[in-house]
């Protein structure tokens, strides 16, 4: 499936060409076109903004008429914020991305055109598409950047082959299972029984009950539960020896003040 | 309900936080926290690069140590392009924004944390965070601009309160492609040209814009611009012979009245 080329009409600001490059490889998209850039091209500073996504860069093809730059394209959605007077479809970037992924899996060569900084795109250059794609934005800041658009389609294009759960990370480890868990929670209530810890004794029930919700969110795994054990273990035996210590101390004292006596 | 926070540690580009604001607020996020920023605060060339979303900046909060930052919050998501050894649940931008969205449907401040340009966020940082998010970079070049993270993160929140639209086309055959088009157009505007059928002349660019939207959005099969240029091609020389017979006739009654006189 070939994935869709983007198509940058009247672009300004050579950096976000350099930006827009390097959200497109961090999305896999790689073919991208230019419609008359107003600094001309090639131009060092997108490079530099790339950060090292180069290859949109050096294949980028560069046109002086959109209708040339879209000869070869079946389907082309125009990216705007005003829709304007356009009878258009109109999709959100990600419902454009279905479109776009539909028509790709029928051997279709896609496109998505954005405009220049300022003005964005004529109603000429988006009555040469077939869509047009318009993010969701907030009323009072409409004002999208251009490698932000592309960002967001880039994004959505990808999103709409992806799996819901990104690849490439270890997912979740296995929580432990329930009687791991429960010789835990057994553990645990025993030390605080010997510690007086539930107290008055009517609202144990409860109390158990909050601990266990409490820690029962954490999905502890097998290590984590041996591990708290462990903390357990640790923090009661530490404070038995505290409390043998004190004791045996207030045996002596006592022991000292009878021979006194 | 409240919109999460935007929490950037050891940002190092005044402009990347002046553009985390501008689509902070294109997708209606406002607080804005900074942790360490690099060159300290406030950076007048993050306002030149918000492009007028002054708001969030101008109530940026700053704060010396990310626990501070975080202190007032009950769920926080950490971004980072490799999830590490951390043991929590991991999340693309879209799960993330729906976790955050159901935590503020419950009253819960929350927020989503970003590390600097270079280095991300470190193991200890995601150990303050409930949950990772992590966008579905491609492996070959995962390095997303910071401002990028933010905007996918500010627009799955806003995804995630608008309901879903009706999607749009049904499956349809191979449309033509745009030199096709393209070539269809030119035919029948010239013809229409001729025809004098743009008028007033000033109207004729509105004229041509609505047929093309009109045309373009049937998705015309090669089949179809075929059969439509036939058409045209009909009826401009139809009217051609229509014309010629006129034209014959009009000589005709030229000659009659040439006799007569």
């Amino acid at each position: 499936m070939k994935a869709p080329c983007v198509i940058l009409k009247d672009a300004q600001l050579a950096e976000n060409i350099g930006a827009a490059a390097r959200v497109m490889a961090n999305f896999g998209l790689s073919e991208l076109r230019l419609v008359s850039p107003r600094d001309g091209w090639p131009q060092a500073r997108a490079w530099a903004s790339a950060s090292g996504a180069d290859w949109p860069l050096d294949g980028a093809r560069v046109f002086d008429r959109l209708e040339d730059a879209l000869a070869d394209l079946h389907l082309v959605l125009a990216t705007t914020a005003r829709p304007r007077e356009a009878v258009l479809p109109v999709f959100s970037p990600r419902e454009g991305a279905a479109e776009l992924r539909e028509a790709a899996s029928e051997g279709w060569s896609c496109g998505v055109l954005f405009g220049g900084e300022r003005a964005g795109l004529e109603a000429d250059d988006i009555a040469l598409c077939h869509g047009v794609v318009t993010a969701p934005v907030d009323e009072r800041f409409r004002s999208l950047n251009l490698a932000q658009a592309v960002a967001l389609t880039a994004y959505e294009w990808r999103m709409s082959a992806a799996p819901a759960a990104p690849t490439g990370f270890v997912e979740a480890p296995t929580p432990a299972d329930h009687a791991a868990l429960m010789g835990f929670y057994g553990q645990l209530e025993d030390e605080l029984d010997a510690a007086g810890f539930f107290h008055p004794p009517e609202k144990r029930p409860s109390m158990v009950r909050n601990l266990r919700v409490a820690l029962g969110r954490a999905r502890l795994t097998d290590q984590e539960v041996r591990t708290l054990r462990g903390v357990v273990t640790a923090l009661s035996k530490g404070r038995g020896k505290v409390l043998a210590k004190l004791a045996a101390k207030a045996r002596a004292l006592d022991n000292e003040g009878s021979q006194k006596s």
